[in-house]
Parts: structure tokens; C-alpha cells; sequence
């Protein structure tokens, strides 16, 4: 769980809108990739700075502006200027650790998501922040990282294949966000390969460590729940702006998005139940295995207590103690003890305690 | 509890409405059946290719189109464009795991559900999706695999009996939705039967291995109640849709299946409420036997260390013992070891402690 | 518990509407008694069939038909058929097991509650499905069984004392509602002697079997609020209904009725509390108790668990143990046992383990 | 907690608005006070009964008539001709056990609330029904016994202080309901403080007495929560509620009053929120500390039975046993004992098990 | 956790609006500082007395009184008459212990947030009132004692940077609620650095004293929800207040504020979360380690128990015990000890018991 919790403290106090660079720093340098397409033409190139994006701004075809890497505060500055975004927008782009969610400021659409992705091999899922400015001129999307999660996507545009060259920004922005939730099913899916295999650990062989790997899937379903919940206020809010920036044909891929979303809330929660029955059935398996250790063990120690004070009684040193010289005693002794074991071992079982 | 959701990794990236094969392949490959009728005409036919499907939308009748199996990709596709399907709803159809939804297309409504089943003796319940269409030129039921359910609508549409022939394709599609909700109370029964045996052998004769049934139940409630919840939403769209395509003579009925969903979901709660009253049953027993063993064993022990001790005090060498000589030291030991006994079995009766 | 789902399986599949005895039979055959009374005018007779219904129906009275037993289809179909029933209404008479539930239909309101009684001296509740239908006729009332919970409704008619001898069908619905409310009163005032009776077990003495008592009052508690929870729907449904078979003067009868309704809801889950907190009390209560004795006990072993090392050293045999042969080797045995007992009791103290 | 549920028994049946004397008799006959007053005039006096009632409801004062002790079901019944009241708000009025609300009968508004009190130096809250009839005449007050929470209010008007004699009844009435709601924050602070007194207790000196007093804290809290929850709707109730009866002017006040229910809520959750915390600790105080004896005592059991087997094996009287007639065997053992004493000590250490 | 219920209690009984000075008293007098700006113009002075205040009211720039110190009842009564406050208004301030929340008078708004701040190196939080009055005429500010919260913004409008100086008092208003929310989240990450430190702790080395910091924090976090829940509402109140005195270009900046309360209350959820399942690891680690203890333990004392029992048969003193004279008795009683334990041995770790 990445900790963007501390982004906040060094901005206390400061007016709102103030620019500075908050969050681990990711990147070297900003890239801009610039994608410029309608259904007839289309052209890709990378940005030598963000005062290149002007002229474009004006052109009738849709624009995809790709900017990788938050830290260049100037270059955010001066797109800020060209497209016209709040200083608000800006410092929330900026300011890695924002919930998940949409707002329309007229003009434009500003969506705030998650992307979640592993680094190699490791279990931990890390989530990065995508921020997406919808406006007329086309759609700017802003990445921590260089990603290829919106690869496919160029790809189909440079195909000219699909809807996506005919259709408008709306519709490239659906696609975007549409390519992060799918992302959110990869990930997902090999959680529940892990909760599944919890599963079956608890009932085939329980060992102390799973308790170590549940509590530590509760931790990333508390980290899960908190990035992907909020996506479906992010879809529903789009579906339910009035902004002219969406056409209505786009509206029916946004349900399908929104639908998927609660597919994805839905996937989690039951997670969330399979790991708490999961939990329930490890500790209730452990308990009772204890119990089982115990009671036999107590069971042998009672058998022999009785014993030992017998053989006791025959250790004492008295001088006139009739057994002692008895031809039979001893062999009397073992007698008693053996019709005491067998009467208590008896009682044990008609008690059903062993 | 079959796993769908591997079935979206497969679609990452892919643009939305893609026809891939997911899911496992249950039919070899697709048959339609068409069955057309009004009041007075009748026909049923199993038809050779989608192609057939063409003519056949004009004319007046009621038509409905069954199609089990989902995997001939090019078979939905000629579906899809000879009914003017979305590709989304055709992407749906064939992506098994959806949840049950409903959807107003305007022209057409969507609508997806969970039919439950068993397989042979198996305890284990599984879901197959199925997949209603409702036009204005009737109705088109997708089934992953061939099922019986629909056979008693099927029979009365030939016999002619009751409303069915003389009612419109909304009516059709509230036949088929209640059949499948008349199955869950089947498969549900079923269930209730599992938790009532659990509850009356918990009082009764409380044993380990109820536990696992207990735990087994849960997880197949996570699983019914994932599957069954949703259908209610489902039932009230369709009351609430203000479609031209439902007229209100249906309503009455679909508000009878709204009822049943509640009473699904009703019989679903109890169970679960039922199951956790059993589980603290069982752990109450199994605390409660527990304790009586350690306190009678405990207690058992206890008697006999005081006099463990005291044969212990006369199996000493000392040279100048001088009980060890006396006429009636033996006889004394006994005497106070059983004082002794007696005077601890006292103290314990007291305190109810055994 | 009663268990009301099995009525649904012999259903499946059939068309809706279809009327087939379901539900345990619970009286040898259908009883119809009407009552006719308006302000002035009386009667009361057993009618011989339900076709005798039939040339009533244009009368200016109220009039209230009781129907006692549900087994006679045919009889249910006539009076169906009479009063204009809509076949769904009829199946959902006849099929007990239904949730309590409130729908108008526009020419009459259906009603059905859930009754509550007890048999003989039995602990157990179970419950009757009561239907009734308002009309423009005047109040159809459908019961299991005969019942008295009627009766004094019945007598003031009769007395023609009250306020509902010149009311109209709609005051008499909600006073056979009411008669059902205050019965559950009846009944939950005894469940909450129980529950009241329990909270002070657990005070004062508990013992392991008030745990049954408690597990066996939970599942009440899950039988009560299924049949009851639902009933503040039936009277809100009522008072927000429209129809114009409800007067405005009877409306602030209901909202009495709702009022009730909400005390029933509110005693019931107070009642739920109370039973957690007593589960709890006993739970802790017990704990306290073994580890009481288990303490005690543990104490009082280890006491001895030294001494009788002591006497077992003194039991060695050695050839050269130099205390044995000391003149008070033996008391100073003693005294050191009685230092150590000494010693390891003022530690037990001091760390306030007794 | 006072059980106010057997008060419906009785009435089961009965037509509604039937006045019998339910609930306990607590005071010995009604007393009817009369506060007239306006900005000019004030007239305080003892009604000798109900119909003295009759010629001032006219006049231009407002009226606060007080009623206290409901058991004269005849001076009700006056008072409900005198003022038009219905016969349902007599039975409510009369019937102690209703839970707090507030309905607008039009012509008047009828409130009911709960005063709570202690009676002399008992720990145990009651409660005691007041209800409020707000109409044009004035104000009707109806207590079951003589309390003296009105009386600050008294003095005031008296005094001619403030604003109350210049308001109208709608403030007088705010100011009864706020001195009930001022008069929980009293209650409720001593609960309180109770509350902080078990949290200081738990953390420094927890003893099985404190669990008696969370639980019956706990039984407070139901008692509470059922008492004055409702109080929220009440005062909500009437600033929503569009009677001409309530002037804009003391909607202000209302407000105030609602913001008060509020913090009354937000004590009650805090509070069991604090006990339930509370009860953790003592819980896992008394789990920690039974393992810290278990364990020490555990332990040292452990550590002395190898050395009571060692003293046994030289307790044997074989004639064979060369270490019995060693010079040194005596003392071999003690060494030997020692070295065993110490290796598990260090062992028992290293394994940080005490 | 600051207790103010007590503040109440002294009221009881007394007319809303009365001044008294409740809580405790934090400075030793009331401080009034004026703040006049505009675009263009600035002053700043301390006031001698509240009168000072009256020539102001009418200029036309923004004004912002602060005030510190709440017990000098004189100086908030002459400010509420200077102002035109609702006696409820004045006595909301004066009383501390209020919930936050927003109202609208119509002239102004009134806003109750808390300021939480940590007294010297103490780890426990305390909370301060803060009350804003948001007039035509500017910002009154209320605090319990002298903070720094306020001065970046004092700097910012004393220095003319940024955009305060050119906006309305609704934006100052803005300002002073953000700086109190950045505070939070100062507060929040120390809260939270502890919420981290103990889930490692309780993963690497959990002992004993953990818990009581975890309860420590679950108190903390009542605290904190009580404190700060409300401030979303207060936020949203503003929002979608219709008040004429908020412009719309402030609009924006109050969503990025109600954006911040969201983020705030989620991360006390999470840490709400991460504590309960640190507590859940905690008790699960501790009950395994306390089972490892017991299980090791009983093990060894079993094996010893038989062989004492043996070597207890081998004292016994009676005349005629072959084994005792044969030549290699002792050496065969130690061989069958040893096989004795070796096969118990054996057993146990086959049952995988240690």
C-alpha cells in the first residue's frame, strides 16, 4: 500500500492551486505524445515542449495528448494556460493521492483514476493516479509512469480499425477509461486466484502461515476497496452530466462501463466474504485440532495419575504394612492397577471424550 | 462455485463489443429453435442457419427464437445484425459471468439472468446465464447449454391452453422469467432442506464435521446470494421501463414475479440467519463439552496429588521416622488421605464445580 | 417454524394463476359465513355455497364474507369469479406461505397478513396466512383455520355498539387488521416474558442450559420478524394508497394501525438486543467460572508439584545420604516444605492470582 | 427499565380509542393547573375539574393547561369534548408505552415524548410519557406524575420574563419539549459519567465486578436509544410540518431544539462505542492475564517433573544398581538435577516463554 | 479526549440565547483583531472594545474580525448587537461542545467547525471550536484561544499575493475552512504514522503493551469521527446553500474543500480498518504463540508421566518382587523407559503435534 497520505502535509496552509511537487518523483523528464486523428487523417509525434501544443488547439480533428511524468511543474503550468484548466485542476492533477472521481467545470470534464499495476514479481499491487481533462479540443491524459496499459488503443487508432477514428473525444475517453478497468479484472483476477487457493488450503491443510496470508488479503482488499469503489460514482457521473461534451451514442458504452464497474465492486465483496468464511474456517479448524491435542493428552495424563499414587502407597516405609509381605501382593497391585485403568478408560469412552 | 471470472482477462485491451468465445464450451454447436403463433396459428421448426431468421421478421405472429449454445461467434453475429442488435448486447450475450441485468435498448430490451442447476447427484449448484431479447418481433432466449426449463411454456403454446397463445411477446418473456424463478424455490428448497438437517443435528448430536457443512452452506449462500439478488433488479426495471414494449395487462404478472424474487431473497436471508444461529450452536456445544472434560479431568487430578504427596512423605529413608514404627501408621496414612479426599470433594461440591 | 417453502415446489413451471391445493390442509371443508349490516339493518347466516354470494353483490350494505379453509378450489374459483377476482389474487389465496404484502388492483386492495398463534401449551408459534379483499361489496376475509380472533369484531356488529356499524368496508378492513396486530402483541408480550426471564438467568444463575433457551429464542426472533417487518409495509401501503376505496376519516385509524406497527418492529428488536447482551452475560459469565477453576485448581497443583519432589529426593535409596541418618532430618523436611508452601503461596498472593 | 409492553394485552380486541386505565397508577387523583397569560396578563390557578375547562377556550390568552396523573378516565374524556380531540389521541394520551412522535391532527398537534428520571439514589433511569397537544387554545401538558421540569418555564412566565409571554403557544410549546431534551443532557451526563469511570477502571484495575457494570450499561443503552432516538423525528416532525399552527418565527427555535436531539444521539453512540471499547480491554486484560498465569504456572510445573523422575529412578529397590553405593551418587544427582534445571530454564528463556 | 457533555448541564432549564460562560476557560481576556482590505487597501489593528466595531459596518471593503477568547460575555453580546445575531447564535459560540454544522439565517451563515490541535509532545488530541459568522459586512472568526492556523492566510493578504484580496468575504470564508482542513490532515498523519507502526509491530514482534496502544487509537478515532464527520456536511451545506451571500466563482473552491472532507473521513475509515485488522493479527498471533507454549509443554510433561509411573512401581516395597533381584533389572527398566518414549514419541509426531 503506497502511502499518499504525507503528500498532503508540506501543502498546509498554502492557498489553493499552488503548484508544487508532491508524490514520489517517478519519471525523469515530462513526455508529451501528441496523437491528432479524425476518420480520414492522422498523426502522432512527440512534443518538444508544452508551447507546441498552441497552434493545435484550433484544428478540427481530435486531439490525444499523452503526458507522462507530473514533476515538470512549468510544463503543467503552461498546458494549464493553453487549455484553459483551473489552478484547482492543475494541483489536483499534480497531487498524486486523490480520490477516484469526475467533475465537470463546464468547459471541460476533469476524471480522476486509478491505475493498478505490479512491479515484477512481487505480490504488492501499487496503484498510480491517471487524470483525463475532457474538453472540445480533444482529450489530454495525464500518467506517473510511462504505461502501456493504453497501448492497444493507439494501436486501433493508428489501424484506423473500430469506431474510435470516426467517433469524438467522448468516445476516446470512454475507451481510455474503459482500458483501466479491464486493467482492474488482470489484477483482480490473480487476487482471487490467491483467495481461492486460501480456500482450499483451510480445508485440506491448515498451517499457522495462512492466517499470515489472509490478514495480509484482508490489507489489500482495504487498499482495493478504496481505489475501485469510487470508479463507480466516476461512470455514473458521466452518464448522468448533462455536459454537451458527451453525445448521446456514447452513453451506451458508459453503461456498459458503469456495468462492468459494478462487476468490479461485486468481485471484491465476494472476496471479501470468501476470505472472512475463509478466516472462520481456519480459526475454527485450529481450535479444534488444539482441543483434540489437549483432551487426548489430558485423558492419558488422568489415566496414570491414579496409578502413580498406587504404586505410591507401596513405596512407604511403614513397618507393619500386611500387603508388603503377601505371597500375591505385588501381583495383586498390577490387578488393581489394571482393572482401574480399564474402568476409567471405560468411563472416557462411554463419555465419548476419546 | 464456477469461476467466470477468468473470462474477462482474455479481453483486456479489446475494443468494446468484441465477439471472442469465453467461457467454457458447453454444447457441441448451436441449435435455433422457432416457434411462431398467434391465437389461432401455430408452428415450430428447429431452423438450419441464422440466415432463416430474416424473412421471418415481418410478419405478425409472435416469434421465439431459442438459442442454445453460445460459441458459433459467427451464428450471434447474423443474429446481431439481422435483429439490429447493439454489439454490446451481442459482446454481453456471449460473455458468460455477466450479472443479472436489465437494459432498455429503446427498440428492444435486454434483459440477462442466472439459471441455477445440479449436475446428476452433485451437491454442488451451478449457474448457466441466460440471455432474453424482447422486440417488438418477439423474443430471443440464449442458453449456454440445452436445458428443460422452458419445456411446460413450450407445451402449452402447442396445446393452445391458457393465455400464452393470445398474449403479446411481453407476456412470453414474464413466462419464461418466472420459470426460471420458479426454478430457484426447486434449487433453493433443496438447500433449506441441508440447513434444517444442520440446525436439528446441532442440537442433537453436535460433531466436527458439521462444521465443514456449515462452512460449505456459507459459501454457497455468497454464491446464491451473488446470483439471485440482482434478478429483483431486474423484475423492477421491467415494471418501472416505461417501454412501449410491455403493455399493461403484463404488469400485474411481472408484479407477481417481483413478489417471488422477494420471497428468493427472503428464503435466502433466513437461511443465512439460520446458518449463523447454528454455527454458535455448534461452537457453544463444542465450547461447552470442552469444558467439562478439562473441569472434570482438572478436578480428578487435583484429588490425587495431596495424596500423591502424602505416600511420598512415608516413602522417605529418614532413620527417626517415628510414624514409620507406629502399630496403626498405616492405617492412620489411609485414614487421613481419605479425611483429605473427602474434605476436597466437599469443598468442590460446593463451589459447583462438578 | 413452520416450513412454508415447500408449497412452491409442485408449482414450477406451471402458468401463473393455476390454482392446486398447497399448504398443509388444515380443516375438513371451506366454511362461508356473511354478515350484512349497514347503520341500521342486520344479518348474519352460513351461506350453503359460494354461488349464493352471487345475487348479493348489488346490495347497498357492507357486507363481509369470512371464508375459513383454503382447500375447496372450487369453491375459491366461484367466489373468483363473483367478485371479479384476477386469477393471480386467487393462487396467491390459496398458496400459504406468502409474504405479508399489500397491492391494489384498482377495482379491489389485496391484503395478506400473517396471524399468530399458538397451540395448546407448546412454546412454538406458528402462523396462519390471512387474506383479505377490499372492495366496493364490501371485505372478503380468507383464513387457514377457524380462528376467533375475529369474534369481538364480529359481536360488536352484532351489538351494533361502535363507530363501525355506520362505517363503511374500508373501517371494517382495518379493524380486522387491527385485530391482527393486537394479537401479535399477545403474542410477543410471552416472548418477552421469556426473554425477560432469561436476562435475569443469566444474572443469577447461570447454567448451560439457558444457552438452548437463548439459541431457541433467537430463531423465533428470525420466524417473528419475517412474519412481522413486513406488515408496517401492508398499513403504509395502505395509507399512501389512492384508491378511493379508502375514505379520508378511516385514514387516522390507520395511522394508528402504523403506529402499532412500529411498536411491534421496535418491541422485537429491542427484544433481539436483549437476547445478544444475555448471550454475552452467559458467555462471559461461563468463561469467569472456568477460569476460575481453572485457576484455583492450577494454583493448588503447583503447590505441591515441590513437596513432592522434596519427599521423592528423601526416598532415594543412596548408600551415603548423610541427612537421612540426621536426628531431625526428618522435621527439617518438614520445616522446608512448610517454608516453601509459605513462600510460594505469599508469591501467588502477592501477584493476585487467588 | 420499566416494561411498558404489557399495557396493549389487555385491549387486545377492543375497538380503538377505547379509554381503560392502563400502565402503573402513580399518582392518586389529577391535578389540573391553568396558566393564562399573555404580554399584559397573567392568571395561574387549580382547576377543580375538567369542565371548568369549558368557557376559556375562547378567550385570547394563551392557555397552559397542565394535567398531571392520567388514571381519571372521565377528567380525559371532559378534556377530549372540551378540545375536540379524538378519540385515538385519548387512548395514545392514556396508554403509557407509546414511542415518541409527533402527528398533526390539523386542528392541533399532538406530541408525545419521554421525560426521564431517577427516583432517589437508585442508578436505574425511568421513564415517564409526556404528551403535548398544541392547538389555537394553547397548550394541553399531560404527565403521569407531578415532575418539576416545567418549572424554570413557570417561574419565567410568572416573572414575565423573556420572550415566552410575548410568543404564542407554538413557543411555549418549544420550550416544554427543550426542557425535556435539557433535562437528558442531565441523565445522560451521569450515565457519562459512569461510562468514563468503567474506560478509567478497564486500563488500570480490571476486576470480573466491571463486566456486570458494562452489561448493565449496555441494557441502559437499549433503554436509552429506544427513548430518545425517536425524539429526532419529533422535533423534525414539526419544523417540516406546514400546520398554520407553528409561526415562522419559532421554526428558529425548533431548529435549535433539533440540533440538540442531535448531540443527544451523537452522546448515546459515542457512548456505546466507549463500552464496547471498554469492553475489549477488559476482555483482553482478563485473557492476557489468565495466559500470564497459565503460563508461569505451566512452566514450572514443567521444570520439576523430569527432576521427580530422576528422585524416583533412586527410589527403586533393585539389589542391582551400582549408583546407589557410589561415594559421590547422592551428590551426582543433585548435579544432575541441577544442570536439567537450568538447560530447560535457558531454554524456556530463549523461546521468550517467561 | 476533551470532555464537553458537562458544558450543558449548568443550563438546564434556563431560555434558549442565555449567555453563561461555559467550558473551560482558556485565555484570560477576549482579543479582538481587525483585518480591512480590499484590492487596493489594507489595515490591521487590534480593537480596544467591541463597540469599536459599530462605525465599521458600513465601509465597503472586506472586513474580518477575530476573535480569541470566548468568556467575556459583555464583549459577544455587544458584537451580536452590533451585527444583528440571533440570540441562539451568540449562545452556540459561547458553548462549547457543539457539533460542527452550517446554518443559514438569511443574513449570514454560521459555520461550527473544530480545530484539532496537540498540546506540547503529548500524543493525545485535543479539539478547539472554531465559529465563523459569514456576513454582507465580512468575517467574524471565533476561537476558544490564540492559534496559528489563521496566520499564512494573514501573510498572504497583508503581502496582497494571490487572489483573496481581490474576492469577497465568501472566499475568505473558503479560506479559513481549507486551512482548518489542511490542518486535519497534519493531525491525520501523525495519527496514521502511529496506525503504520503498530501494523508492523504486530507483524514483527506483537507483545502485550501493543494493545493497549491499539485500544488507545480505536478511542482516538471516536474522537476524530465525532470531530470531523460533520465537516462534510457543513461543507455541502455551503454548497448547496442559496444564499446570495456565497458568488459563484467561490463555488469551485468549496468543491475542492468538500473533496478534501471526503478524503479526510476516508482515511479514518482506513486507519478505522488497519486497526481492526492489526487488533485481529494481534490476537491470532498471540493466541498461536500461547497454544505453542501450552501444546510443547503438555507433550513433555506426558512423556514423563508414564515413566514416572514406572520407576513408581520399582519402589514398592513388597517382600516378593522377582524383577527386583534379577541381575540386569535396572539396566531392562531403563530400556523399556527408553522404548516407552521413544514410541510416544513417534506417535505424537506422526499426529504432527509438535
Amino acid at each position: 500500500m503506497p502511502n499518499n497520505v504525507h503528500t498532503r502535509r508540506a501543502k498546509a496552509g498554502l492557498p489553493p492551486g499552488t503548484l508544487i511537487p508532491v508524490g514520489e518523483k517517478r519519471v525523469d523528464h515530462t513526455t508529451l505524445t501528441l496523437i491528432e486523428y479524425n476518420a480520414d487523417t492522422f498523426s502522432e509525434r512527440v512534443l518538444p515542449n508544452a508551447e507546441a501544443c498552441r497552434e493545435l488547439k484550433n484544428s478540427s480533428a481530435v486531439h490525444w495528448l499523452n503526458i507522462e511524468g507530473l514533476h515538470e511543474i512549468d510544463t503543467l503550468q503552461q498546458i494549464g494556460d493553453i487549455f484553459g484548466l483551473h489552478p484547482l485542476v492543475l494541483e489536483d492533477i499534480a497531487t498524486t493521492g486523490q480520490r477516484p472521481r469526475m467533475e465537470d467545470y463546464g468547459d471541460y470534464i476533469h476524471v480522476v483514476v486509478k491505475m493498478l499495476y505490479r512491479r515484477g514479481d512481487e505480490r504488492q499491487t501499487f496503484s498510480e493516479q491517471i487524470s483525463l481533462i475532457l474538453g472540445p479540443f480533444g482529450v489530454l491524459s495525464f500518467q506517473e509512469v510511462k504505461g502501456d496499459v493504453f497501448d492497444p488503443i493507439r494501436e486501433r487508432i493508428r489501424a484506423a480499425k473500430g469506431r474510435v477514428r470516426g467517433a469524438g473525444p467522448d468516445y476516446l475517453t470512454y475507451r481510455l477509461l474503459d482500458a483501466v478497468i479491464d486493467n482492474y479484472f488482470i489484477i483482480l483476477e490473480d487476487v482471487n486466484d490467491r483467495v481461492e487457493l486460501i480456500q482450499e488450503q483451510v480445508s485440506d491443510h491448515p498451517d499457522p502461515a495462512i492466517i499470515h496470508d489472509i490478514h495480509q488479503l484482508k490489507r489489500d482488499m482495504i487498499f482495493l476497496r478504496k481505489a475501485l469503489w469510487p470508479v463507480r460514482e466516476v461512470v455514473s457521473g458521466l452518464l448522468k452530466s448533462e455536459s454537451t461534451l458527451i453525445v448521446p451514442s456514447t452513453e451506451i458504452f458508459l453503461r456498459d462501463a458503469y456495468e462492468h464497474t459494478v462487476q468490479v465492486i461485486d468481485m471484491i465483496e465476494t472476496m471479501r466474504d470468501t476470505l472472512s468464511t475463509a478466516l472462520d474456517i481456519y480459526l475454527s479448524s485450529m481450535s479444534n485440532r488444539m482441543n483434540e491435542i489437549m483432551r487426548v493428552l489430558t485423558v492419558m495424563s488422568t489415566l496414570f495419575i491414579p496409578l502413580t499414587f498406587i504404586v505410591g502407597v507401596y513405596g512407604m516405609n511403614f513397618e507393619h504394612m500386611p500387603e508388603l509381605s503377601l505371597r500375591y501382593g505385588y501381583a495383586g497391585v498390577w490387578a488393581v492397577m489394571g482393572v482401574t485403568v480399564f474402568a476409567m478408560f471405560a468411563y472416557f469412552r462411554r463419555q465419548k471424550w476419546f
